[in-house]
Order: structure tokens, then sequence, then C-alpha cells
């Protein structure tokens, strides 16, 4: 796949809120994925396929979304870009909050190869 | 200057289109530039702060900007990311179109050594 292709998948499948098939199928095994913060003190930036899908599993479980936009692709070279914005409340905090970022992803032979996080500032 | 202070200076600079302040404020000598594709069938990658500054000088000549919105930006660690959607014509062509794409910074030490463009795919 090219990644234009790759970036469309990845479009259609966050807009169906398919997280998981999104990585089975597009993201490389040695995946490198950077959030702005990390969740917990440590390292913002995780490694390995499997430590992506953990944080996919704790976001599904620790929020409800009322609401998303999934905004691009934009697309050039090996990178793409999509944007976010979604609706949401943390479960436990019983928080609502709307959350605007892009990702930026960087794709090698078909696979996505790393992803960062930026939220949008104000 | 942080990646956020840069990152907002840049949103700043561009709402102005004040191209070259920004370029003369922010960007470090050895600016890496890269398009989605080159305008001549080069390279579309660009080596330095003249380079950059030619090709500023070229857009101004080249484009009349009828209107134009610059969104974000979205910043996390050494990198920053800014949407553009303009409304220009093309002078020579006469042709009138709209551009979306975002840029991705990189920022080292203060100063941007590392620009990407990626247009919006529909």
């Amino acid at each position: 796949m090219t990644t234009e292709e790759v970036a469309k998948k990845v479009v259609e499948l966050c807009r169906k809120q398919a997280w998981k098939e999104a990585i089975d199928t597009l993201y490389a095994n040695d995946i490198v994925s950077v959030e702005a913060r990390s969740m917990d003190g440590g390292s913002p930036e995780m490694k390995g396929i499997d430590a992506v899908r953990g944080k996919v599993d704790w976001w599904i479980k620790a929020m409800e979304v009322h609401d998303s936009k999934v905004s691009g692709p934009f697309v050039a070279h090996d990178r793409f870009v999509v944007q976010f914005d979604i609706d949401v409340t943390d479960r436990e905090a019983k928080k609502r909050f709307q959350l605007s970022e892009v990702g930026v992803y960087t794709v090698k032979e078909g696979k996505i190869v790393r992803e960062e996080f930026l939220p949008k500032v104000e």
C-alpha cells in the first residue's frame, strides 16, 4: 500500500472507531507511538504493537465517546496527518471534555512505523 | 523559545501573511523545506534559508491571495503542525483554486530546522 492508501484507510477505520482493526492491518510490529504527555509520569513514547494495543484497550474502557470528527488525510511522501476532534467523558472522573489533536504518521513499506499525537494549543 | 512559543509565533505571522518576518526570525540557517511535489520537476526538498526565501518571493509574485485561514498550532515535544486553507489565484494562469494543507515543523534550539507541507487528499 502507498502512503496515501494507508492514510485513507486510517481515516476510514477511525471514523468507524475501529481502532483495533487499524492496528491489526496497518501497523508495523515495531511501531513507535508518541503522546504529548505520558499518562502515568513515565515516558510518552511506547514501542511495539502490543503496547499500542494496550493503549487502545485502556482508551476504550476509560472513555465514553459522544461524538468524533476525523479530518484529512493530508499526505506527502512517507508522511500523513489526520485531525481528530473528539467529545468524550472520562468514565471514572465523570468529566466531559473536548479533545482536538493531530496524528502525524510515518509509513515504511506499507505499514505505519511511527505515530505522534499533538494536541491543539489555544 | 520553546516549541510552543515558536509555533504560536508562526501562526501569528502567517495570519498576517508576514512570511518573510517568519523566516527571518524563526528559521534556522540550515532549514530543510519539503514540498509534496517540486514545481519544476526537480527535488521537492530545499536546503538553506536563502532557498526558502526564494520560494516565498516566488509565491508572493505568483499568487493573489483572496482569503486565508490558519488553524492551530498543534504542539508536542519538538514538533508542531499548522493547517492552511488558502483561496488564491495563480496570476499568470489566471486560475483560482483552494489550497488546503498542513505544515509539519521540527524545532531545534528555538529555531525551525525542518518544514514539510502535506496537501489534503479528498
